[in-house]
């Protein structure tokens, strides 16, 4: 056999291998790289951290073959642009808090956290089995992005306050850091929201700018320090009894991934429910306990407070209703799951945690 | 180019081909198969659906080359034998309730739920978080096996009972049908505690041999129709203030498995906590309702009995201390999370359930 007519055989043979083997390797496993925008800055190292972790697993799940790299907010786009970055397929893949777009949709807040909504676990149970997630993703449809429900933080703090809120009058003229659209509710009995990144409350709350100020629980709160500038501790945050995260998918992007990246995605999305908020619930207990040490002075919003807040809550959802499809639809929805929840949370969950509570007091 | 050379020559290549793409498919993704023996009847569709689902998201996430069947209580072996199985070998994987085998060990009860123990939040936050499962790891080493935690039933029901419990004088003599380690505790207050399998619960309370029974809650507890013979329906259950399942692996077939299959089970075993507890959660609500309409009186156990069975089980929780090192480990890390975890659970989670239940009662 001549040199030329061996380099042709081989080559040829080779080019019959590479049929077949190589696009079964490429079928199956293709390397995949996403970039993946969130809403977290580092410091926030439960949410950041969930993304890290959810990264960790689809990499482990796919034997290395796809690569999640997580970019905290600011890095690729600003934290509450993580939708319009999916959607217009600057990044393939977000994670954020859907709440953030109420002003595009107010009916977007029903993914995250309804204030007077459901607590954690009632949330996550609408979302997957009472077809929550089915609503929000009617809606993130019209933004071409697909959801998948990760962790929650557990229901919030209702916020640091330089002054006591005796009544609804204490609410009237007063100056609130608070997110998203549970401003608009306190707006209607007179509060002034205010939008503030994270690093700039401290600041405004030290300087009088602002009087009231809202973030997330103990352990987040605690590393900015309100606790020096307003000392007063709210609770409950009811405008968050809880605060669901979710992943966000481009659609195109989506669904290009081969069926195995996809359900990877999908498992190790609510693998980082345990993860996100089992680490919240054992990090904001022992922070609680540091901040009342460290002169937090923990206070309940009074009934009357919290009833008038509710009053106009419902106000507000009964007239959006009438003109947002979505809104409807999701209140319906959730009002349904939340009527018959509510009886069988105080049965069982509540009757035990109550007694548990009474016996710590005790002893 | 004679034939024979060809052949030669293409034999060779291929051979050359096959050297470099046949182990890299054989080595990275092999063809498993695995029996999946659980401690559930095919009834309890949530804790078996949640084996299920299990399986169909490793199957997913594997592009179906790791394949895991699951198997009902007694189709291989008895419900409360999975733990041995898994020791043996007979099955690689199983999936219980750990605090079936107290009576190996009853430290076994802290991977699942201890009376008066913690709920299903601080349960999986404690495992995940606060070293529990490592804790429980460390004893599952002795039976040669690794654990991973899935899903939670919820706080349970305590039982249906054909007389009213008024004082702790109404639990002596009580025939009451209770499962594991709890009933060591009503022992002590003089309840003679049965075990009986599901199928003969409703005879036995119909008969009166029994006088009380427990099972899980409205919506498997309302398939076996108990309140057509035991009409009062008792909460809290305070043995199971939540019920934390396990996956369980033979430690040699779980070491013998790729790594990417092995996260594939580690991450699919968490994703079925928000399957099962997010299912629970919504299909025992309803439940509920209908069991009220249909004749169900539902009670709320006295202060001073659920006082004298706490102080009853804390009692025999440091005997046992004591003498076992796993179970005094397990209870000192637990105390130490729960006296952290309560106060921090009441004032922001139960203060927004607190006033989410009020205003529903007011409506």
């Amino acid at each position: 056999m001549k040199r030329r007519d061996f380099l042709k055989v081989t080559g040829a043979s080779l080019a019959a291998s590479t049929a077949v083997a190589a696009p079964a390797i490429a079928q199956s496993s293709p390397e995949i790289k996403w970039r993946y925008a969130t809403s977290w800055p580092k410091s926030l190292d439960t949410l950041y951290g969930g993304c890290e972790y959810f990264c960790k697993q689809v990499a482990a799940i796919t034997d290395n073959k796809f690569q999640i790299q997580p970019f905290a907010a600011g890095e690729i786009v600003p934290g509450l642009q993580v939708l319009d970055a999916v959607s217009n397929g600057t990044v393939e893949i977000g994670n954020t808090a859907l709440y953030y777009y109420w002003g595009k949709n107010p009916a977007f807040t029903f993914a995250t956290a309804l204030p007077f909504g459901l607590n954690t676990r009632q949330q996550i149970s609408w979302l997957l089995w009472g077809g929550g997630q089915e609503l929000v993703n009617d809606l993130l449809k019209e933004y071409n992005v697909y959801g998948i429900p990760t962790g929650s933080t557990g229901a919030q703090m209702g916020g640091w306050f330089r002054k006591e809120i005796k009544s609804i009058d204490d609410l009237k003229g007063l100056k609130m850091r608070i997110g998203g659209f549970a401003g608009t509710i306190l707006a209607k009995l007179g509060c002034v929201p205010q939008q503030l990144a994270g690093g700039d409350i401290y600041p405004a709350l030290e300087k009088g700018t602002i009087d009231a100020a809202e973030w997330v629980g103990p352990y987040d709160d605690e590393k900015l320090g309100f606790a020096k500038v307003a000392k007063y501790y709210y609770y409950p945050g009811w405008w968050e009894g809880t605060s669901q995260g979710h992943n966000i998918m481009n659609i195109e992007k989506w669904n290009s991934l081969p069926k195995h990246y996809q359900a990877a995605i999908d498992a190790a999305s609510r693998d980082t429910f345990t993860w996100i908020t089992g680490k919240y619930d054992a990090v904001n207990a022992p922070a609680l306990k540091r901040l009342i040490v460290g002169g937090a002075i923990l206070k309940a919003f009074p009934q009357e407070v919290l009833e008038a807040c509710y009053n106009a809550s419902n106000e507000i959802y009964a007239d959006l209703s009438k003109t947002n499809p979505h809104f409807g639809k999701m209140l319906a929805s959730m009002n349904a799951f939340k009527n018959d929840s509510l009886p069988w949370t105080q049965v069982a969950e509540l009757s035990f945690d109550g007694f548990m509570a009474r016996m710590r007091a005790k002893t």
